[in-house]
């Protein structure tokens, strides 16, 4: 199976090159900037998993030139805008919607499947490499039961899909599939030829709750100074907003948790703290709802370490790291 | 009444130039960062509405030498620690919260408010400029007899402080309010000697809905191309996502709106279209739900304007604004 795990999470040529340490030569991003910053860092198998924007045609050309560029899409109408306009070969993957209803053609519309993978494979340009999917409502479930569940679900739906495209004559159809969760928690893959998790490089209190990953697996956290405590409402006031954090949040009995609190430490950060979790955000304050021993122990120009409930936005917001032995990572975003 | 706009909205000296034009002198910013960015561009005048992070006084140091920096206290604590640490004078601040929970000596704590003012008057390098408050529940109404109501409980507040405190002998209290509500929507000020409104810049879809703007004053939108169409459920995918618009939302109805949806045309952008909306968002996609004329009108590789909820944060992720006349501007979080 082949390991094409999607760089939008930390959006980092130095990062990238941390996977090439491990062997891995083929990567996901979600846009063609994305794809061009990967390619200038040494990357020559890119798939950009996003249908196609035919607006781009002309960057789409220039990067098709240079590196094996893979592309998602999900109409005839753009299979044939890409025959006619493409001057570089390309694959397409089509992709399927097994039940998150956000793109791709829904798995049982069998007429659109098969007159868009024809159109494909009619297109000299053009070479088909499989269909794709990505199960994004594995992030809307608590239990790694519920997981299993939909990556079962979606398995079955595409593997219906390649026998009828087989059965029909394609004779060559690989399956991508994309979500950290059913990544992180599934242990045989059977058929899948193609894995693209990408929050899993970092974790975060989202994938946390959903159970794909242990608290001692989450990479990130957010240094916030403390720039006022509340006594009457056991709050402190951190530098950390929504411009830091994003607005992402959960719910926890009720409550909006747009954060968990963890201390620094001497390796990092210590465990996330029962109870103390931002509960509001606004452009650049956060405020911390604290146990009464944290209020006690907390004082103004201290440090908190909030790890991010959606750590992909975090860092889009951050633009840099700071890595444990102080080193400074830039990322695509601090770099143009 | 001096107008001291925020800058936290825009973040550009380019847009800061037009204030100049129109004889604004002195401004407000959200971190010592961005009061270093526009003191680099001329700016003499700079207030930071942020609790004092004692963590940077080395900044405040290098800032104060340059520029008349005026800052925020809520604390004694604080004020004795500029007291001992700073190397040129000062103007501080009093936060008094009137009712918004964020941050703020509560009004009615008469105590902590004196023995904090007194702090301030006793230490030689620091000057008291005044009271300042943000009433950011304007922000949850919808009426604009709701944003008089908590404008004129917010001025009540602020003059019984004022009141007391030159009762106790502090001669001189300026009193500094800041929402774009209830600067948009009151006529007279009164005894208010300074305003600080920033979102109006551009105004946004939130704004809209509290009353503060006509949808003709909202001066932001962002350009996204259509990437696909779903018949089936009358929706179509833009890239324009989280990274793009932030996850900001307001409720209609019960509708999550992440954004609604206007045309381009030749001057900017038409009319926002009614029952179209930003439906649900992920890190780059953006669902948005149609009608039916505007789901036939539109077709892939178009290009719909997003009227964004929240402009600040928006503004913030996307680090660029083209003008109408094709100029590109750039931000503080662009320049770094």
């Amino acid at each position: 199976m082949r390991f094409r795990p999607h760089f939008k999470t930390h959006q980092s040529a130095e990062v990238g090159e941390w996977f090439k340490d491990f062997g891995v030569g083929s990567i996901t991003v979600s846009s063609l900037d994305m794809a061009g910053y990967f390619a200038q860092n040494g990357w020559k198998d890119i798939t950009v998993a996003f249908p196609v924007n035919i607006r781009e045609v002309d960057k789409i050309n220039q990067l098709a030139r240079t590196i094996k560029l893979n592309l998602l899409i999900e109409s005839l109408e753009v299979v044939k805008f890409l025959s006619n306009h493409l001057t570089s070969p390309l694959q397409l993957w089509l992709k399927i919607d097994t039940g998150y209803n956000r793109t791709g053609i829904s798995w049982d519309l069998w007429n659109a499947i098969l007159r868009t993978v024809e159109g494909i494979s009619q297109a000299p340009s053009l070479t088909f490499g499989g269909i794709l999917t990505h199960s994004g409502h594995t992030y809307k479930v608590s239990t790694k039961d519920a997981v299993r569940e939909i990556y079962n679900d979606t398995i079955f739906k595409m593997k219906q899909v390649k026998e009828r495209l087989i059965s029909a004559g394609i004779d060559y159809v690989e399956i991508s599939i994309g979500d950290t969760p059913s990544c992180s928690i599934m242990e045989d893959f059977g058929e899948v030829d193609e894995v693209r998790p990408g929050n899993f490089v970092f974790y975060d209190v989202m994938q946390l709750g959903i159970g794909s990953c242990t608290e001692e697996e989450i990479a990130v956290a957010v240094a916030c100074p403390v720039v006022a405590k509340h006594a009457d409402r056991r709050e402190i006031v951190i530098y950390g907003g929504a411009v830091h954090l994003s607005k992402e949040f959960i719910l926890e009995n009720d409550r909006k948790i747009f954060g968990k609190i963890a201390l620094p430490s001497a390796i990092g950060w210590g465990s996330i703290i029962p109870d103390c979790y931002v509960s509001v955000i606004s452009q650049e304050h956060g405020i911390v709802t604290v146990s009464e021993t944290l209020f006690s122990q907390i004082n103004v120009g201290d440090i908190v370490m909030v790890v991010p409930v959606h750590s992909c936005l975090t860092a889009n917001l951050m633009r840099f790291y700071n890595t444990l032995q102080g080193e400074k990572i830039g990322t695509m975003v601090s770099s143009n």
